[in-house]
C-alpha cells in the first residue's frame, strides 16, 4: 500500500514536470526535477493522501496537496544543503542539487519549486472542492513555507549551531523544521478528505506527535546509521557541534521517548477510530528497537 | 496622487511586518522588512490599485495584490544581489540584504518573502472578491513568481553572461524578468476591478509595452546615469559583458524606441478610453529626453 502510494505520487510529479510551460524552461525544470524525482520515501504525501481516504474515502482530493508539500520538501533540502547553510554534497544519495547545478541554479530552483507547489495545489485540486477549502489549504501551505513555517525553523537552526541551546530552543527549531510540513500533509489532507474542525483539531496531535518522533529518529539515525542506509551525510550534527535530542537526553532515552510517541500516535488512532494499515505501517517502521 | 499611493502602500506594508505572527521569528522579519521597506518608487504596486480603480472606481480590492507584489519584487532584488548572483553590494542606496543579514539569511528572507507575498494577497484581499477570482489573481502571482516569470528570466540573464546573445534572448530575458510582474500588477489589477476578458487582453498590451519602455529606460540609465541617483551600482551590465539594448542599438536608438512604447501606451490608453492622471504622470516620468 506504501509502494502503490509511492508509485502514484511518482508519476503524478513527474507529469508536472512534463508540463508544456516548461518548454522553454528547460534549465530550470532540470534543477527543479532533480531533487524532485529522486527517490524518496514520499512520507509527507503519503500523509496528505492516506488522510484524505480516511475521511473521505478517496485520495483524490488531496493529489495537488501531496505534490505541492513534495516540492516544498525538495525546496527546503535543495536550500539547507547551500555552501551558505549546512553545506552538504549528499542528499538522498546522490549529490546535492547544487554540486549538480551550481548555486544560482540551486537557489532558484528552491525559488521556483516554492511557487510551483503552490500553483500545483490550485491546479492539480479537483473541481469539485470548493473554493473556501482550497484557500484554507493554500493558506496552510503558505505558512508552513515561509517564516511561520521551515523558514522560521531554519533560521533557528542555522543560529543554534556552535552554541548551547535549551530543549525548549531545540522544540522551537524541529516544531517549524520538522513538524510544519507533516502537520501541513495531515490537517490540510483531513480538510480535504470533509473532516470536521474537532476531527481537524484530534488529528493535529497525531500530526505534531508523529513530527517529533520523526525528529528524535532523525537524530538517532544520524548516530547509529552509515550514510549508504541514510542516503545523506550522516554524524554531521556532531561535526556541526549542534544539539539533538541525543546529546540531550543520551541514546537509550531518545529511544525510549521515540517509542512513546509512537504509542501516543496509535492511541490518538484508537480514539478517533482510525484503522489504516498505511498509519500502521509508516509508524512500524519509525520503530528502532532499543 | 502617485505620493498618495506610495504612502498607502508603505504604510500596509509595514502592518505587514507588524502582524503578530512575527512575534516569534523576529530575525527573519528583519530581513524580509529591511529591503521590502526601503523606499522605492512602488510602480508596480501602483499600477495594480490604481488599474482596479479605473475600472472600479476603487483600489481597495487590488490591495493584497499590490503588497504581494512589492514582497516578491524585494524577494527577486535580494536573490539577484546574491554574491552566487549578480554579487551586488548596493540596492534601493543601502547595502544590499546579504551585506547586512548574511547569505544564509538573505536566501531565507527571499524564500519567506514568496510565499509571504502570496499569504497577503490571500489574507489582504476583501472577502467582496470571489473565490474564482482569487484563486485566479494568486495563480497569475504564482506564475510570475517562478519557473514561468522571474525565475526564468534570471536564469536566462544569468546564462548570457560573457556570452553574445541575439536580440530574441534578450527579448526573452526580460519578458519574464522585467515585464512578468508589470503584466501581473496591471492584468491582475484589472481582474480584481472587474474587467471584462476583452477588457484584461487590451491591458495586457499596455503592461507588455510599459515593461519593455522599463527595461530600455533602465539600461540607458545604467550607463548615462550616477549611483548616487539610482540607489543601484551602475555601470554593471558593461562590466559584467552583458548585452543590453543600448549594446544593441547604441544610446540614440535605444531613446527613440523608448519614446515609441510610451507612446504606444498612450495609444492604449485612448483606445481603451483611461483616463488616469496616475498612468499619465508614470508615463512622463519615464520619458528621457534625447
Amino acid at each position: 500500500m506504501l509502494k502503490e502510494y509511492i508509485g502514484i505520487i511518482e508519476k503524478e510529479l513527474e507529469n508536472c514536470f512534463e508540463d508544456s510551460r516548461f518548454f522553454i524552461h528547460q534549465e530550470i525544470k532540470e534543477a527543479m526535477a532533480y531533487t524532485t524525482l529522486l527517490p524518496s520515501k514520499k512520507l509527507r504525501a503519503i500523509f496528505a493522501l492516506e488522510t484524505c481516504k480516511v475521511f473521505s474515502g478517496s485520495y483524490e482530493n488531496a493529489l495537488g496537496l501531496a505534490l505541492g508539500i513534495e516540492m516544498l520538501h525538495s525546496q527546503s533540502l535543495i536550500h539547507d544543503d547551500l555552501p551558505s547553510m549546512d553545506n552538504d554534497d549528499l542528499r538522498r544519495g546522490k549529490a546535492s542539487n547544487h554540486k549538480v547545478f551550481g548555486e544560482a541554479t540551486a537557489i532558484l530552483a528552491g525559488d521556483a519549486l516554492i511557487s510551483y507547489g503552490a500553483q500545483t495545489i490550485l491546479e492539480k485540486t479537483p473541481e469539485n472542492v470548493d473554493k473556501e477549502t482550497l484557500c484554507k489549504v493554500l493558506n496552510a501551505y503558505l505558512t508552513a513555507a515561509g517564516a511561520f513555517g521551515i523558514v522560521g525553523g531554519q533560521i533557528a537552526d542555522i543560529n543554534a549551531e556552535n552554541k548551547k541551546i535549551t530543549q525548549e530552543e531545540l522544540d522551537f527549531i524541529h516544531k517549524y523544521k520538522t513538524s510544519a510540513l507533516f502537520e501541513l500533509a495531515i490537517t490540510s489532507g483531513a480538510m480535504l478528505g470533509g473532516a470536521n474542525s474537532q476531527e481537524i483539531s484530534d488529528i493535529a496531535k497525531f500530526a505534531k506527535a508523529f513530527g517529533l518522533a520523526f525528529q528524535i529518529r532523525d537524530d538517532i539515525l544520524d548516530v547509529i546509521s552509515n550514510e549508504e542506509e541514510l542516503g545523506k551525510t550522516i554524524g554531521k550534527d556532531a561535526k556541526a557541534n549542534k544539539s539533538t535530542y541525543v546529546t540531550f537526553w543520551g541514546l537509550d532515552t531518545a529511544k525510549e521517548k521515540l517509542l512513546n510517541l509512537l504509542k501516543e500516535c496509535y492511541d490518538i488512532m484508537d480514539f478517533m477510530g482510525i484503522k489504516s494499515n498505511v498509519y500502521k505501517s509508516i509508524l512500524e517502521k519509525m520503530e528502532i528497537k532499543k
